[in-house]
């Protein structure tokens, strides 16, 4: 899907008209023209950590739904850094060929998140089949391309008019304070003046207590946990790596303690990065 | 899906020859004719709590994929309670048309958790399209319907066998311990004797350190933290419920303080069941 990359281009995950491409238009605001797209997000992955391209931006968690859970396992296992982070609002739309009517739409393609989003919408339209597909941005290029009445995507406002399409419903999505949080992912460490958010990757001892002492090492230093993630770890049936993220700054002296005592109980620990949190789309 | 239920009846999550109906066949052996079949683990989840069938097994985590968040995101909000578990060794086959061969299969079903489990098979089989499908049984189903040499399914060997299907190749799975626990579910508390695990699930204030005492509360009581799986709460965006499994007996006044202690702190806690932990599908 990328066409020539260098080390000034952006990595986005997904086609243009994305939430993603949202994301990083807010975030790099005139790059168009110096982004590649990537189809999955593990050749946005590699290309980052390889210094394909200067960095790149994918979902991590969406507030519905919960984490992305393919790209923890991903960020884990690669050389990448997390530089930033960027929580926008997420509102689906159902989008038709131009003339299209409401009633007529009996076919609707989405990534399984879109409909899992709009269920309520869905519920209530059992005439309209739901049939997975690759994005919410593919989902709407696919339907115009086929150039069917009854077909329709679930989609964000920005793919209706990048693939011509016309809204037909919406916002569709149940809840409305619906929001997805996305990482901006590079393949060196940075140090970010005013960074405010750490996020890390703990692996402990397969012992009781050994995640209540974990929490403990922030608490005494006055780290303040925002989100907790576990996941399996492949090898060691029913045993964790636990993602978080806590509120510090990595030069500041109380946190360099509190992780160094966190580092003696792990297993490993690794910081994924020391970003700016981003409070603007929480609310 | 099911025909008639009564009290008597069992409700299993999926089709005959899935991953759960092993399960429940080695929790419920030869209950086959009292067995019926749930298409979405939300019709399961409804069945049994409303006292349609007597209980329902369905998926709950796996051990390279990780816990399954819509039946988390279901129990929550049902009147359901745990009343047991089951781990199941999971082993992905693919499957074909009788005297089809390996080299020929182009296309290829499963649950997209059948991919993901094993795509190291799938990254050295390029040729092979993988086509999402409902659920591992299902794509078996779908490929012995079809009658196409070309077609093969990815599902656990108790599908070829119903199926009428010939394994090509497998385990295909990428991690050889791979494991998949089920819950037994029940529309009533149950005393279970001997029971010695709880699954509860809490909703914390969000403020710094709740997490940490929330926890602090079992490591006192002398419960051990067997898994914290983090879930958002719809209608606050990046506030979580977390589920957490403790050992430990309902019936033992140290769990007891430990809970009242628990509550007092929480802004929910609702206890979803003191059941049997299944050790002997672990190692």
């Amino acid at each position: 899907m990328e066409t020539e990359t260098d080390n000034m281009t952006l990595g986005c995950f997904g086609l243009p008209g994305s939430f993603t491409a949202e994301a990083l238009a807010s975030l790099f605001p005139g790059q168009d023209r110096h982004t590649a797209y990537f189809g999955t997000f593990e050749e946005l992955v590699e290309a980052v950590g390889s210094g394909r391209v200067r960095c790149g931006v994918l979902p991590i968690e969406n507030s519905s739904t919960g984490g992305i859970t393919e790209v923890y396992d991903l960020l884990r296992g690669s050389r990448c850094f997390i530089t930033g982070e960027k929580c926008l609002s997420v509102e689906q739309y159902l989008m038709g060929l131009p003339g299209a009517a409401l009633q007529e739409i009996r076919c609707v393609y989405s990534h399984p998140q879109g409909f899992r989003q709009s269920r309520d919408f869905f519920q209530s339209h059992p005439e309209m089949e739901c049939i997975p597909h690759f994005s919410t941005a593919q989902s709407a290029d696919f339907v115009s391309r086929q150039g069917r009445r009854d077909q329709a995507a679930v989609a964000g406002r920005l793919a209706a008019r990048i693939y011509g399409l016309q809204i037909l419903a919406g916002p569709i999505n149940t809840n409305k304070a619906n929001c997805t949080r996305f990482f901006v992912i590079s393949g060196q460490e940075e140090t970010i003046r005013g960074a405010d958010k750490i996020t890390l990757v703990l692996s402990l001892p397969h012992e009781a207590g050994s995640l209540y002492r974990a929490l403990g090492c922030f608490a005494e230093g006055g780290l303040n946990l925002m989100n907790l993630e576990s996941r399996p770890r492949e090898d060691h049936p029913f045993e964790y790596f636990f993602h978080i993220d806590v509120t510090g700054s990595l030069e500041d002296p109380a946190v360099q303690g509190a992780l160094k005592k966190l580092q003696e109980s792990s297993l490993s620990c690794r910081i994924l990065g020391n970003y700016l949190a981003d409070r603007g789309g929480r609310s």
